[in-house]
């Protein structure tokens, strides 16, 4: 099928002309159509059986430009290619935590995938305050999960090659190089300042060589270590949740990068929503920022633990091994902790980097956005980029996510 | 054309039904067809105009075997495709310092090229105890311009993306993966030790913990790291020299992989050499002891110093930089420091991971074998297996090439 574009009017005849589609509802007579308005790269639907909710599907496309900028800002359609690359990867591997695809096609740039209507974006719930029992646990199996699976530790030689080679994403990861790690750190037009946000801040950020060296040192990282099938793009805005499940969403940046980019990333974002909270003094707001942390603490050592089960696992299982044959004493071990001590490293540093673009580049979060009080944002913004420095520079020098939690509650003490 | 293969009978009407070819020979009627069999994968020939010598070609062909183990060991013809990409490359960026290419067809996996018949192996006149006076300067041009030009600091994003995905060689690297980095570091049936080597030595390697555990990071850089489009085989025997000039050649094992891999290679090849000369106490081979470190000396610091002045000089002339704008101080300094350390150290772990193959693996070098009394020859195995054992542990402390020159004067002492 040659591509067109769908939109509220052709949308029900498209999924007519789909027996995957099809199978999702008892009557096409009555369908609701309703454009999802808040992506900004592609176009989204949910459609719903009036008569029946529970029949519904999420229909995604991806048009030959940006949706939110039009037709005169082209980006190719491979992008959708690589979500479909993503998640026909991801529920294979950890199918309880991505939405099913009914239906993909690379020629439409559309997948048409169960629709998620009892479930919240992380971000919206971590701004509420919500707890959530199951956040770490989950997202600490996909992180172990998906990165594992698609490591030089699990495929073949061959195989691993194959998958960097099918996973390639030339115009997201150009996106990412330059939003997330170049222009959020010199004078560019596009960044956005907060204007009570003072230009000594800033400039400590921009205007020190040592930053500005690790964050180069990030990039060509993020440029150059394909050790695994990423998600791409792991905020707090790509998960959705509720008490009893997690999903991951949207893995339209998915490429084969570094590890430790998928787990910075969502690090990021929960040192951020930590800092939204840990200026207000309320017995819930101190609670809710103990389980911030916990969670942040979880997060690392489940994913730890659980990649080194899988690892070991792997290799009882197939009887083959990376490190080869006959291995005595703590080979093994030495390897795994040298290994999970650089995956941790740089973790942090793209933490820093994820954290800092949010702050001083053109795409904001919500947790900070939030306050409109510009003094207060721009306190809750210097604590933040404080500590973004520190880990980004020192993040060879961590050994444990406690001591980068403790000096979280340093900062937001002071 | 379809494949078929070359050999002695077929090979002048080959050549003659080749426009590139005809071109080079004044006539066809009396060519001399040798056949060079030293080369352990691919076929081999020099053709000769019996009355003008200086009309020859140079023909390789790529079987879709390893010649020498023949058609029971299948070895897919990517490696020509490999070999062709990479000599296009290099002489592009380095035309002076690799043969000229006449001809290519990736359909009949041939390569008709320049026939070197001037020039001697280096290995062979390292052996021999010759001066080299432009080896260091020439073989830093090469390793400056190859990899920098095929580097994130020279290529768009985007470009650099389809430089790499172009470059793919699977069975090479796969061959590489265990040759260098796993069969000579177990107990594996094809490895070869010298009977007069000490098992306490052979374990040393093999049993120690963190020598497997770093062997094995070497491996996962080797895989993880696509940052430049390596030669990948670059000992002294893919190297052919005579007191003017330099040619590199048998890119065969290119792909996109670590810069360390190629400047490791060279600098192992070199210490071998040096441990080869280092026992006899003739001032001839102590002064040749002296030029050969003198060289590896060279070598890493005009390497750096070229590649440094490449990167200056693109960036003004292009007016980009890989680091963004508005960079203040030493920002650019540090950056490249940081970037040129990280090579430095992986440089030192790919040449003890060389150096070690060359001993314990299957695949010996001649600077050893020449000598045959065992005991002298595990009396140097050891040395160079001690030197090995310190560069990769410690790869990360060394700052200069003067520290591991002194180790190796201190190790052949003993």
């Amino acid at each position: 099928m040659e591509y067109y574009q769908l939109n509220q009017s052709n949308l029900i005849d498209y999924l007519q002309s789909i027996p995957e589609a099809q199978q999702r509802f008892s009557s096409f007579d009555d369908l609701d159509v309703q454009e999802i308005t808040d992506g900004n790269m592609n176009y989204a639907f949910v459609v719903i059986n009036k008569h029946n909710s529970d029949q519904a599907v999420f229909v995604k496309q991806a048009p030959p430009y940006i949706k939110v900028l039009g037709t005169e800002w082209p980006l190719t359609r491979q992008r959708m290619t690589a979500e479909i690359n993503a998640l026909n990867y991801q529920s294979r591997v950890c199918p309880e935590m991505v939405p099913e695809v009914y239906y993909q096609s690379e020629a439409m740039s559309v997948l048409i995938m169960q629709n998620l209507s009892k479930h919240d974006i992380l971000r919206t719930e971590l701004i509420q305050g919500q707890y959530l029992p199951r956040l770490a646990e989950d997202l600490s199996t996909f992180l172990a999960e998906t990165l594992f699976y698609s490591s030089d530790f699990a495929l073949s030689s061959a195989d691993k090659k194959a998958m960097v080679s099918k996973s390639s994403n030339q115009d997201m990861c150009k996106i990412t190089e330059e939003f997330v790690f170049t222009y959020a750190f010199e004078h560019h037009e596009m960044n956005d300042y907060n204007p009570a946000l003072s230009r000594s801040v800033i400039d400590s950020i921009q205007k020190d060589p040592s930053v500005r060296a690790q964050v180069a040192q990030m990039k060509y990282i993020f440029m150059n270590k394909p050790e695994a099938l990423l998600h791409g793009d792991l905020h707090t805005g790509s998960v959705m949740v509720n008490e009893q499940q997690t999903f991951v969403i949207d893995p339209e940046f998915s490429f084969a990068g570094p590890m430790g980019f998928d787990i910075g990333a969502l690090i990021a974002n929960l040192y951020l929503s930590y800092f939204s909270h840990a200026h207000k003094s309320s017995v819930e707001s101190v609670n809710y920022c103990h389980w911030l942390l916990q969670t942040i603490d979880d997060l690392w050592y489940k994913f730890e633990g659980k990649f080194l089960s899988l690892w070991a696992e792997h290799e009882l299982t197939t009887q083959t091994g990376f490190m080869g044959k006959d291995l005595t004493g703590d080979s093994h071990s030495t390897f795994r902790q040298l290994f999970l001590q650089q995956v941790f490293s740089d973790a942090l540093g793209f933490a820093a980097c994820k954290m800092i673009r949010r702050i001083l580049g053109v795409a904001k979060v919500a947790d900070f956005m939030q306050f409109e009080d510009q003094h207060l944002r721009a306190k809750l913004e210097t604590q933040a980029l404080s500590m973004a420095t520190s880990i980004l520079v020192n993040r060879q020098t961590y050994t444990y996510i406690a001591e980068v939690n403790k000096l979280a509650e340093e900062i937001s003490s002071v």
